[in-house]
Protein backbone atom coordinates (compact mmCIF):
# COMPACT_ATOMS: atom_id res chain seq x y z
CA UNK A 1 0.00 0.00 0.00
CA UNK A 2 1.33 3.68 -0.36
CA UNK A 3 -0.31 6.56 0.81
CA UNK A 4 -0.22 10.22 -0.64
CA UNK A 5 -0.04 12.62 1.87
CA UNK A 6 2.51 12.60 4.78
CA UNK A 7 1.28 14.76 7.84
CA UNK A 8 4.96 16.67 8.72
CA UNK A 9 3.28 19.75 10.63
CA UNK A 10 3.21 18.80 14.16
CA UNK A 11 0.79 22.05 14.89
CA UNK A 12 -1.89 20.76 12.88
CA UNK A 13 -5.28 21.33 14.76
CA UNK A 14 -5.76 17.19 14.27
CA UNK A 15 -2.31 16.83 16.36
CA UNK A 16 -3.49 19.07 19.18
CA UNK A 17 -6.73 17.53 19.39
CA UNK A 18 -5.04 14.49 20.29
CA UNK A 19 -2.26 15.99 22.30
CA UNK A 20 -4.53 16.87 24.34
CA UNK A 21 -5.57 13.63 25.69
CA UNK A 22 -2.72 13.32 27.04
CA UNK A 23 -4.30 14.89 29.96
CA UNK A 24 -7.05 12.80 32.28
CA UNK A 25 -9.33 16.19 31.78
CA UNK A 26 -9.56 16.10 28.32
CA UNK A 27 -9.77 12.69 27.72
CA UNK A 28 -13.19 12.93 30.13
CA UNK A 29 -14.58 16.05 28.25
CA UNK A 30 -13.87 14.42 24.58
CA UNK A 31 -14.83 10.58 25.38
CA UNK A 32 -12.10 9.63 23.82
CA UNK A 33 -8.39 8.14 24.25
CA UNK A 34 -5.03 6.88 22.89
CA UNK A 35 -3.90 3.45 22.16
CA UNK A 36 -0.56 3.56 21.15
CA UNK A 37 1.83 1.14 19.30
CA UNK A 38 0.13 -1.70 16.91
CA UNK A 39 -1.02 -4.50 19.62
CA UNK A 40 -3.09 -1.68 21.60
CA UNK A 41 -4.60 -0.05 17.85
CA UNK A 42 -5.26 -3.72 16.79
CA UNK A 43 -7.21 -4.49 20.04
CA UNK A 44 -9.11 -1.11 19.85
CA UNK A 45 -9.99 -1.90 15.99
CA UNK A 46 -11.35 -5.53 16.70
CA UNK A 47 -13.65 -3.30 19.71
CA UNK A 48 -14.50 -1.47 16.76
CA UNK A 49 -13.67 1.65 18.94
CA UNK A 50 -11.11 3.52 16.71
CA UNK A 51 -11.72 7.44 15.73
CA UNK A 52 -8.61 8.03 13.73
CA UNK A 53 -5.45 6.51 13.64
CA UNK A 54 -1.87 7.81 13.09
CA UNK A 55 0.66 6.31 11.84
CA UNK A 56 4.28 6.39 10.31
CA UNK A 57 4.77 4.99 6.58
CA UNK A 58 7.26 2.37 7.79
CA UNK A 59 4.36 1.19 9.93
CA UNK A 60 1.68 1.61 7.13
CA UNK A 61 3.57 -0.79 5.13
CA UNK A 62 4.16 -2.94 8.04
CA UNK A 63 0.85 -3.75 9.62
CA UNK A 64 -1.12 -3.38 6.85
CA UNK A 65 -4.30 -5.52 8.01
CA UNK A 66 -4.69 -3.19 11.22
CA UNK A 67 -4.96 -0.06 8.71
CA UNK A 68 -7.67 -2.50 6.53
CA UNK A 69 -9.46 -3.39 9.43
CA UNK A 70 -9.67 0.43 11.03
CA UNK A 71 -10.11 1.48 7.41
CA UNK A 72 -13.50 -0.33 7.07
CA UNK A 73 -14.86 0.12 9.92
CA UNK A 74 -14.84 4.32 8.83
CA UNK A 75 -12.12 5.89 11.05
CA UNK A 76 -9.85 8.41 9.84
CA UNK A 77 -6.12 7.35 8.77
CA UNK A 78 -3.40 9.97 9.05
CA UNK A 79 -0.04 8.84 7.79
CA UNK A 80 2.30 11.17 9.59
CA UNK A 81 6.41 11.23 10.58
CA UNK A 82 7.74 9.98 13.82
CA UNK A 83 8.44 13.62 15.05
CA UNK A 84 3.81 14.23 14.70
CA UNK A 85 3.07 11.13 16.69
CA UNK A 86 5.83 11.82 19.15
CA UNK A 87 3.36 15.28 20.04
CA UNK A 88 1.20 13.02 21.64
CA UNK A 89 3.34 10.01 22.91
CA UNK A 90 3.42 9.11 26.56
CA UNK A 91 6.47 6.90 25.89
CA UNK A 92 9.58 7.16 23.79
CA UNK A 93 9.31 4.35 21.15
CA UNK A 94 5.37 4.18 20.53
CA UNK A 95 6.33 2.05 17.37
CA UNK A 96 5.11 4.41 15.06
CA UNK A 97 1.37 3.87 15.51
CA UNK A 98 -1.23 5.53 17.68
CA UNK A 99 -5.09 5.51 17.58
CA UNK A 100 -7.82 7.65 19.07
CA UNK A 101 -10.29 5.34 20.60
CA UNK A 102 -13.86 6.31 22.19
CA UNK A 103 -14.07 5.52 25.41
CA UNK A 104 -17.12 3.28 26.34
CA UNK A 105 -19.24 3.29 29.56
CA UNK A 106 -18.82 1.72 32.43
CA UNK A 107 -21.63 -0.47 33.73
CA UNK A 108 -20.15 -2.25 37.01
CA UNK A 109 -24.15 -3.57 37.96
CA UNK A 110 -23.29 -6.55 35.09
CA UNK A 111 -20.38 -7.34 36.85
CA UNK A 112 -21.44 -9.34 39.92
CA UNK A 113 -24.35 -11.67 38.83
CA UNK A 114 -24.76 -15.41 39.48
CA UNK A 115 -22.21 -17.40 37.97
CA UNK A 116 -19.49 -14.79 38.29
CA UNK A 117 -16.45 -16.21 39.45
CA UNK A 118 -13.12 -14.12 39.55
CA UNK A 119 -13.38 -10.22 40.18
CA UNK A 120 -10.52 -7.84 40.68
CA UNK A 121 -10.92 -4.83 42.68
CA UNK A 122 -8.00 -2.17 42.89
CA UNK A 123 -8.11 0.43 45.74
CA UNK A 124 -5.60 3.29 45.22
CA UNK A 125 -3.58 1.81 42.51
CA UNK A 126 -1.73 5.01 41.30
CA UNK A 127 0.83 3.47 39.02
CA UNK A 128 -0.46 3.48 35.67
CA UNK A 129 2.03 0.15 35.07
CA UNK A 130 1.04 -1.84 37.64
CA UNK A 131 -2.54 -1.04 37.10
CA UNK A 132 -2.52 -2.15 33.22
CA UNK A 133 -0.23 -4.98 34.52
CA UNK A 134 -2.84 -6.53 36.91
CA UNK A 135 -5.73 -6.19 34.27
CA UNK A 136 -4.08 -8.06 32.23
CA UNK A 137 -2.83 -10.59 34.63
CA UNK A 138 -6.94 -10.61 35.59
CA UNK A 139 -7.51 -11.21 31.68
CA UNK A 140 -4.99 -13.62 31.67
CA UNK A 141 -6.43 -15.42 34.75
CA UNK A 142 -10.05 -15.33 32.95
CA UNK A 143 -11.61 -13.28 35.78
CA UNK A 144 -14.85 -11.64 34.61
CA UNK A 145 -14.08 -7.89 35.60
CA UNK A 146 -11.91 -5.55 37.20
CA UNK A 147 -13.47 -2.67 39.49
CA UNK A 148 -10.89 0.42 40.34
CA UNK A 149 -11.70 2.49 43.21
CA UNK A 150 -12.31 6.44 42.64
CA UNK A 151 -8.55 6.96 43.79
CA UNK A 152 -6.77 4.91 41.89
CA UNK A 153 -4.69 5.88 38.73
CA UNK A 154 -6.66 6.71 35.34
CA UNK A 155 -8.21 3.66 33.32
CA UNK A 156 -7.69 5.54 30.16
CA UNK A 157 -4.19 7.03 31.36
CA UNK A 158 -2.00 6.04 27.80
CA UNK A 159 0.36 4.01 30.20
CA UNK A 160 -2.56 2.24 31.88
CA UNK A 161 -3.41 1.02 28.11
CA UNK A 162 -0.18 0.31 26.80
CA UNK A 163 0.39 -2.46 29.64
CA UNK A 164 -2.48 -3.75 29.80
CA UNK A 165 -1.21 -4.67 26.21
CA UNK A 166 -5.60 -5.12 25.00
CA UNK A 167 -6.82 -6.26 28.01
CA UNK A 168 -8.39 -3.12 28.41
CA UNK A 169 -10.51 -4.21 25.74
CA UNK A 170 -11.19 -7.77 26.61
CA UNK A 171 -13.04 -7.34 29.86
CA UNK A 172 -15.95 -5.13 31.57
CA UNK A 173 -14.03 -3.06 33.89
CA UNK A 174 -15.78 -0.14 36.28
CA UNK A 175 -13.77 2.89 37.36
CA UNK A 176 -14.79 5.40 40.25
CA UNK A 177 -16.19 2.52 42.44
CA UNK A 178 -16.46 2.99 45.91
CA UNK A 179 -15.10 -0.55 47.68
CA UNK A 180 -17.28 -1.15 49.95
CA UNK A 181 -20.18 -1.16 47.45
CA UNK A 182 -18.43 -3.59 45.52
CA UNK A 183 -17.93 -5.38 48.00
CA UNK A 184 -21.57 -5.73 49.04
CA UNK A 185 -22.29 -6.74 45.12
CA UNK A 186 -19.75 -9.44 45.55
CA UNK A 187 -21.65 -11.19 48.48
CA UNK A 188 -25.43 -10.49 47.08
CA UNK A 189 -23.97 -12.82 44.74
CA UNK A 190 -22.57 -15.53 47.10
CA UNK A 191 -18.99 -14.68 46.37
CA UNK A 192 -15.94 -14.64 49.19
CA UNK A 193 -14.17 -11.89 49.37
CA UNK A 194 -10.33 -11.83 49.77
CA UNK A 195 -7.63 -9.04 50.27
CA UNK A 196 -4.00 -9.37 49.26
CA UNK A 197 -2.16 -8.19 52.14
CA UNK A 198 1.02 -8.73 54.71
CA UNK A 199 0.30 -10.96 57.71
CA UNK A 200 -3.12 -12.61 56.49
CA UNK A 201 -3.26 -16.22 56.24
CA UNK A 202 -1.53 -18.10 53.30
CA UNK A 203 -2.43 -18.05 50.12
CA UNK A 204 -2.10 -22.14 49.89
CA UNK A 205 -3.82 -23.37 52.78
CA UNK A 206 -5.58 -21.13 54.61
CA UNK A 207 -8.94 -20.54 51.82
CA UNK A 208 -10.74 -21.88 49.72
CA UNK A 209 -9.57 -20.72 46.20
CA UNK A 210 -12.15 -22.40 43.97
CA UNK A 211 -15.13 -20.40 45.32
CA UNK A 212 -16.22 -17.40 43.32
CA UNK A 213 -13.86 -14.75 44.45
CA UNK A 214 -13.56 -10.91 44.48
CA UNK A 215 -9.82 -10.25 45.06
CA UNK A 216 -8.65 -7.29 46.95
CA UNK A 217 -5.48 -5.56 45.52
CA UNK A 218 -4.37 -2.07 47.71
CA UNK A 219 -1.26 0.62 46.32
CA UNK A 220 2.31 -1.44 46.73
CA UNK A 221 3.56 1.43 49.26
CA UNK A 222 0.50 2.05 51.52
CA UNK A 223 -1.19 -1.31 51.10
CA UNK A 224 -5.13 -1.51 51.36
CA UNK A 225 -6.95 0.63 54.28
CA UNK A 226 -7.61 -0.51 57.27
CA UNK A 227 -11.78 0.15 56.78
CA UNK A 228 -11.37 -1.89 53.36
CA UNK A 229 -9.50 -5.00 55.30
CA UNK A 230 -12.70 -4.95 58.21
CA UNK A 231 -14.77 -5.43 54.62
CA UNK A 232 -13.26 -8.84 53.39
CA UNK A 233 -13.38 -12.16 54.39
CA UNK A 234 -10.27 -12.80 54.87
CA UNK A 235 -6.56 -11.46 54.44
CA UNK A 236 -4.64 -13.51 52.50
CA UNK A 237 -0.89 -13.28 52.12
CA UNK A 238 1.70 -14.64 49.94
CA UNK A 239 3.83 -17.01 51.67
CA UNK A 240 7.57 -15.51 51.18
CA UNK A 241 10.03 -18.13 50.96
CA UNK A 242 13.06 -16.40 50.41
CA UNK A 243 14.27 -12.79 51.92
CA UNK A 244 12.19 -10.50 49.68
CA UNK A 245 10.19 -8.51 51.92
CA UNK A 246 7.02 -8.66 49.49
CA UNK A 247 6.33 -9.31 46.09
CA UNK A 248 5.53 -6.39 43.42
CA UNK A 249 1.74 -5.38 42.76
CA UNK A 250 1.37 -7.30 39.60
CA UNK A 251 3.76 -10.23 40.10
CA UNK A 252 1.81 -10.65 43.90
CA UNK A 253 -1.77 -10.31 41.71
CA UNK A 254 -0.37 -12.81 39.51
CA UNK A 255 -0.01 -15.50 42.23
CA UNK A 256 -3.15 -14.88 43.72
CA UNK A 257 -5.66 -14.85 40.34
CA UNK A 258 -3.78 -17.62 38.29
CA UNK A 259 -4.10 -19.49 42.38
CA UNK A 260 -7.65 -19.23 42.29
CA UNK A 261 -7.92 -19.89 38.62
CA UNK A 262 -5.99 -23.08 38.83
CA UNK A 263 -8.95 -24.14 41.89
CA UNK A 264 -11.74 -22.88 40.06
CA UNK A 265 -10.74 -24.93 36.54
CA UNK A 266 -9.80 -28.04 38.16
CA UNK B 1 22.17 14.40 63.08
CA UNK B 2 23.71 17.05 62.09
CA UNK B 3 26.05 17.05 58.73
CA UNK B 4 28.70 19.87 58.92
CA UNK B 5 29.48 20.19 54.34
CA UNK B 6 26.54 20.08 51.90
CA UNK B 7 28.27 19.18 48.41
CA UNK B 8 26.91 21.41 45.89
CA UNK B 9 29.25 21.18 42.92
CA UNK B 10 28.15 18.85 40.83
CA UNK B 11 31.44 18.91 39.05
CA UNK B 12 33.20 17.16 41.68
CA UNK B 13 35.64 14.88 40.62
CA UNK B 14 33.64 12.09 43.51
CA UNK B 15 30.62 12.86 40.99
CA UNK B 16 32.23 12.17 38.18
CA UNK B 17 33.53 9.00 39.26
CA UNK B 18 29.92 8.18 40.21
CA UNK B 19 28.55 8.97 37.60
CA UNK B 20 30.81 7.16 34.95
CA UNK B 21 29.14 3.92 36.52
CA UNK B 22 25.64 4.52 34.52
CA UNK B 23 27.73 2.96 31.88
CA UNK B 24 28.14 -0.75 31.91
CA UNK B 25 32.24 -0.59 30.51
CA UNK B 26 33.09 1.67 33.80
CA UNK B 27 31.35 -0.78 36.22
CA UNK B 28 32.97 -3.64 34.97
CA UNK B 29 36.35 -1.80 35.19
CA UNK B 30 36.01 -0.31 38.35
CA UNK B 31 33.96 -3.23 40.07
CA UNK B 32 31.31 -0.94 41.44
CA UNK B 33 27.89 0.11 40.35
CA UNK B 34 25.14 2.15 41.67
CA UNK B 35 22.19 1.13 44.07
CA UNK B 36 19.59 3.56 44.22
CA UNK B 37 16.50 4.89 46.75
CA UNK B 38 17.14 3.70 51.14
CA UNK B 39 15.82 0.43 50.38
CA UNK B 40 18.56 -0.85 48.34
CA UNK B 41 21.13 1.02 50.09
CA UNK B 42 19.74 -0.43 53.28
CA UNK B 43 20.15 -4.13 51.84
CA UNK B 44 23.68 -2.76 50.43
CA UNK B 45 24.90 -1.68 53.94
CA UNK B 46 23.16 -4.95 55.65
CA UNK B 47 25.48 -6.48 52.94
CA UNK B 48 28.53 -4.90 53.99
CA UNK B 49 29.15 -4.02 50.01
CA UNK B 50 28.58 0.20 50.29
CA UNK B 51 31.82 1.99 49.49
CA UNK B 52 30.35 5.54 48.93
CA UNK B 53 26.78 6.98 49.84
CA UNK B 54 25.48 10.02 48.44
CA UNK B 55 22.57 11.74 50.54
CA UNK B 56 20.51 14.80 51.06
CA UNK B 57 20.12 16.18 54.00
CA UNK B 58 16.50 15.37 54.29
CA UNK B 59 17.35 11.79 53.59
CA UNK B 60 19.89 11.95 56.21
CA UNK B 61 17.62 13.18 58.39
CA UNK B 62 15.20 10.20 58.01
CA UNK B 63 17.31 7.78 57.32
CA UNK B 64 19.27 7.49 60.21
CA UNK B 65 19.88 3.93 61.04
CA UNK B 66 21.23 3.81 57.04
CA UNK B 67 23.69 6.04 57.41
CA UNK B 68 24.83 4.65 61.03
CA UNK B 69 25.35 1.62 59.25
CA UNK B 70 26.96 2.74 55.98
CA UNK B 71 29.57 4.75 58.73
CA UNK B 72 30.09 1.77 60.72
CA UNK B 73 31.58 -0.11 57.67
CA UNK B 74 33.85 2.90 57.16
CA UNK B 75 32.50 3.78 54.09
CA UNK B 76 32.35 7.30 53.25
CA UNK B 77 29.41 9.65 53.74
CA UNK B 78 28.44 12.70 51.70
CA UNK B 79 25.60 14.86 52.14
CA UNK B 80 24.59 16.75 49.10
CA UNK B 81 21.95 18.25 47.37
CA UNK B 82 19.33 16.64 45.22
CA UNK B 83 20.85 18.07 41.77
CA UNK B 84 24.51 16.02 42.80
CA UNK B 85 22.33 12.58 43.10
CA UNK B 86 20.46 13.59 39.74
CA UNK B 87 24.23 13.88 37.85
CA UNK B 88 24.45 9.64 38.57
CA UNK B 89 20.60 9.40 38.35
CA UNK B 90 18.53 6.75 36.05
CA UNK B 91 15.68 7.50 37.54
CA UNK B 92 14.01 10.88 37.90
CA UNK B 93 13.44 10.44 41.51
CA UNK B 94 16.25 8.28 42.77
CA UNK B 95 14.39 9.54 46.76
CA UNK B 96 17.32 11.57 47.61
CA UNK B 97 19.73 8.70 48.58
CA UNK B 98 22.56 6.80 45.97
CA UNK B 99 25.27 4.15 47.10
CA UNK B 100 28.43 3.12 45.22
CA UNK B 101 28.53 -0.31 45.96
CA UNK B 102 31.24 -3.16 45.54
CA UNK B 103 30.73 -5.69 42.74
CA UNK B 104 31.22 -9.52 44.27
CA UNK B 105 32.36 -12.30 42.12
CA UNK B 106 29.84 -14.27 40.31
CA UNK B 107 30.82 -18.02 41.21
CA UNK B 108 28.43 -20.60 39.53
CA UNK B 109 29.63 -23.71 40.75
CA UNK B 110 28.05 -23.35 44.23
CA UNK B 111 24.82 -23.17 42.67
CA UNK B 112 23.85 -26.67 41.71
CA UNK B 113 25.00 -29.19 44.12
CA UNK B 114 22.68 -32.18 45.84
CA UNK B 115 19.76 -30.27 47.68
CA UNK B 116 19.14 -27.49 45.53
CA UNK B 117 15.67 -27.21 44.80
CA UNK B 118 15.09 -24.14 42.53
CA UNK B 119 17.24 -21.87 40.24
CA UNK B 120 15.98 -19.70 37.70
CA UNK B 121 17.73 -19.17 34.42
CA UNK B 122 17.27 -16.12 32.25
CA UNK B 123 17.93 -16.54 28.47
CA UNK B 124 18.54 -13.16 26.83
CA UNK B 125 16.38 -10.91 29.03
CA UNK B 126 16.94 -7.39 27.54
CA UNK B 127 14.84 -5.02 29.92
CA UNK B 128 16.17 -4.35 33.42
CA UNK B 129 13.21 -3.89 34.98
CA UNK B 130 11.80 -7.25 33.58
CA UNK B 131 15.10 -8.82 34.86
CA UNK B 132 14.86 -6.88 38.21
CA UNK B 133 11.44 -8.10 38.87
CA UNK B 134 12.17 -11.52 37.90
CA UNK B 135 15.07 -11.50 40.94
CA UNK B 136 12.56 -10.46 43.14
CA UNK B 137 10.54 -12.73 42.32
CA UNK B 138 13.23 -15.78 42.62
CA UNK B 139 13.96 -14.19 45.91
CA UNK B 140 10.17 -14.45 46.88
CA UNK B 141 10.02 -18.04 45.94
CA UNK B 142 12.85 -19.41 47.98
CA UNK B 143 14.66 -19.64 44.71
CA UNK B 144 18.67 -21.13 45.54
CA UNK B 145 19.88 -18.75 42.71
CA UNK B 146 19.72 -16.97 39.46
CA UNK B 147 21.88 -17.90 36.13
CA UNK B 148 21.51 -14.69 33.41
CA UNK B 149 22.80 -15.54 30.02
CA UNK B 150 25.56 -13.82 28.23
CA UNK B 151 22.82 -12.37 25.95
CA UNK B 152 21.03 -11.05 29.26
CA UNK B 153 21.14 -6.63 30.31
CA UNK B 154 24.10 -5.89 33.09
CA UNK B 155 22.97 -7.20 36.58
CA UNK B 156 24.36 -4.18 37.36
CA UNK B 157 22.38 -1.82 35.34
CA UNK B 158 20.49 0.47 38.03
CA UNK B 159 17.09 0.17 36.86
CA UNK B 160 18.34 -4.06 37.46
CA UNK B 161 19.20 -2.99 40.79
CA UNK B 162 16.35 -0.79 41.84
CA UNK B 163 13.44 -3.05 40.70
CA UNK B 164 15.26 -5.90 42.52
CA UNK B 165 14.61 -4.28 45.41
CA UNK B 166 17.18 -5.56 47.44
CA UNK B 167 17.10 -8.99 46.05
CA UNK B 168 20.05 -9.17 43.83
CA UNK B 169 21.94 -8.68 47.59
CA UNK B 170 20.29 -11.97 48.87
CA UNK B 171 20.70 -14.89 46.68
CA UNK B 172 23.50 -16.03 43.97
CA UNK B 173 23.50 -14.79 40.64
CA UNK B 174 25.76 -16.12 38.23
CA UNK B 175 26.24 -13.71 35.13
CA UNK B 176 27.44 -14.32 31.71
CA UNK B 177 26.29 -18.43 31.58
CA UNK B 178 25.58 -20.50 28.30
CA UNK B 179 22.68 -22.11 28.94
CA UNK B 180 23.67 -25.33 27.75
CA UNK B 181 26.43 -25.52 30.52
CA UNK B 182 23.92 -24.46 32.99
CA UNK B 183 21.14 -26.87 32.17
CA UNK B 184 24.00 -30.05 31.96
CA UNK B 185 25.17 -28.38 35.61
CA UNK B 186 21.44 -29.07 36.87
CA UNK B 187 20.90 -32.48 35.43
CA UNK B 188 23.88 -33.37 36.90
CA UNK B 189 22.89 -32.87 40.70
CA UNK B 190 19.30 -34.27 39.32
CA UNK B 191 17.30 -31.50 38.80
CA UNK B 192 14.34 -31.49 35.86
CA UNK B 193 14.46 -28.56 33.14
CA UNK B 194 11.90 -26.69 31.81
CA UNK B 195 10.91 -23.87 29.98
CA UNK B 196 8.47 -21.52 30.15
CA UNK B 197 7.11 -20.59 27.07
CA UNK B 198 3.88 -20.90 24.63
CA UNK B 199 2.48 -24.43 23.19
CA UNK B 200 4.05 -26.63 26.13
CA UNK B 201 2.83 -28.65 28.65
CA UNK B 202 -0.07 -27.39 31.02
CA UNK B 203 1.94 -25.96 33.70
CA UNK B 204 -1.30 -27.56 36.04
CA UNK B 205 -1.27 -31.17 35.59
CA UNK B 206 1.55 -32.00 32.61
CA UNK B 207 4.45 -31.67 35.03
CA UNK B 208 5.58 -32.72 38.88
CA UNK B 209 6.24 -29.30 40.25
CA UNK B 210 7.80 -31.02 43.38
CA UNK B 211 10.75 -31.98 41.95
CA UNK B 212 13.86 -30.10 41.49
CA UNK B 213 13.67 -27.54 38.99
CA UNK B 214 15.85 -25.53 36.62
CA UNK B 215 13.25 -22.90 35.16
CA UNK B 216 13.99 -21.34 32.09
CA UNK B 217 12.66 -17.83 31.18
CA UNK B 218 13.39 -15.91 27.95
CA UNK B 219 12.74 -12.79 26.52
CA UNK B 220 9.70 -11.37 26.35
CA UNK B 221 9.03 -10.26 22.72
CA UNK B 222 11.27 -13.31 21.02
CA UNK B 223 10.57 -15.86 23.48
CA UNK B 224 13.26 -18.92 24.07
CA UNK B 225 15.61 -19.50 21.01
CA UNK B 226 14.69 -23.28 19.57
CA UNK B 227 17.99 -24.60 20.38
CA UNK B 228 17.53 -23.54 23.95
CA UNK B 229 14.19 -25.34 24.15
CA UNK B 230 15.67 -28.71 22.40
CA UNK B 231 18.08 -29.17 25.59
CA UNK B 232 15.05 -28.80 28.58
CA UNK B 233 13.13 -32.06 29.91
CA UNK B 234 9.53 -30.20 29.14
CA UNK B 235 8.03 -27.22 27.82
CA UNK B 236 5.52 -25.64 30.16
CA UNK B 237 2.66 -23.38 29.26
CA UNK B 238 0.59 -20.88 31.70
CA UNK B 239 -2.97 -21.87 31.12
CA UNK B 240 -4.60 -18.16 29.05
CA UNK B 241 -8.27 -18.66 30.79
CA UNK B 242 -9.05 -15.23 28.82
CA UNK B 243 -8.19 -13.48 25.71
CA UNK B 244 -5.08 -11.65 26.47
CA UNK B 245 -2.14 -12.88 24.66
CA UNK B 246 0.17 -13.90 27.02
CA UNK B 247 1.77 -12.79 30.69
CA UNK B 248 4.66 -10.37 30.98
CA UNK B 249 7.61 -12.01 31.92
CA UNK B 250 7.46 -10.86 35.29
CA UNK B 251 4.22 -12.08 36.05
CA UNK B 252 5.51 -15.27 34.24
CA UNK B 253 7.62 -15.90 36.64
CA UNK B 254 5.57 -14.98 39.35
CA UNK B 255 3.39 -17.88 38.10
CA UNK B 256 5.49 -20.71 37.48
CA UNK B 257 7.90 -20.25 40.17
CA UNK B 258 5.24 -20.11 43.21
CA UNK B 259 3.81 -22.88 41.64
CA UNK B 260 7.20 -24.55 41.84
CA UNK B 261 7.63 -23.19 45.87
CA UNK B 262 3.84 -24.33 46.76
CA UNK B 263 4.71 -28.08 45.42
CA UNK B 264 7.94 -28.32 46.92
CA UNK B 265 7.12 -26.59 50.52
CA UNK B 266 3.53 -28.48 50.74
Amino acid sequence: MQSSEVLTNVRAPKVARARRLLKRGFRESDGLFLAEGPQACREAASAGKVKELFLTQEAFDRYAEIVLAIEESGAEITVCTEAVIEQFSSTVSPQGMTAVVQMWDQNPSELFKPGTKLVVALTAVRDPGNAGSVIRVADAAGANGVVMSSDSVDLFNPKVVRSSVGSIFHLPISVGQELAETISAAREVGMQVLAADANGVSLYGGVDLAKPTLWVFGNEAWGIPTEVLELVDQVVSIPIYGQAESLNLATASAVCLYASAQAQNA
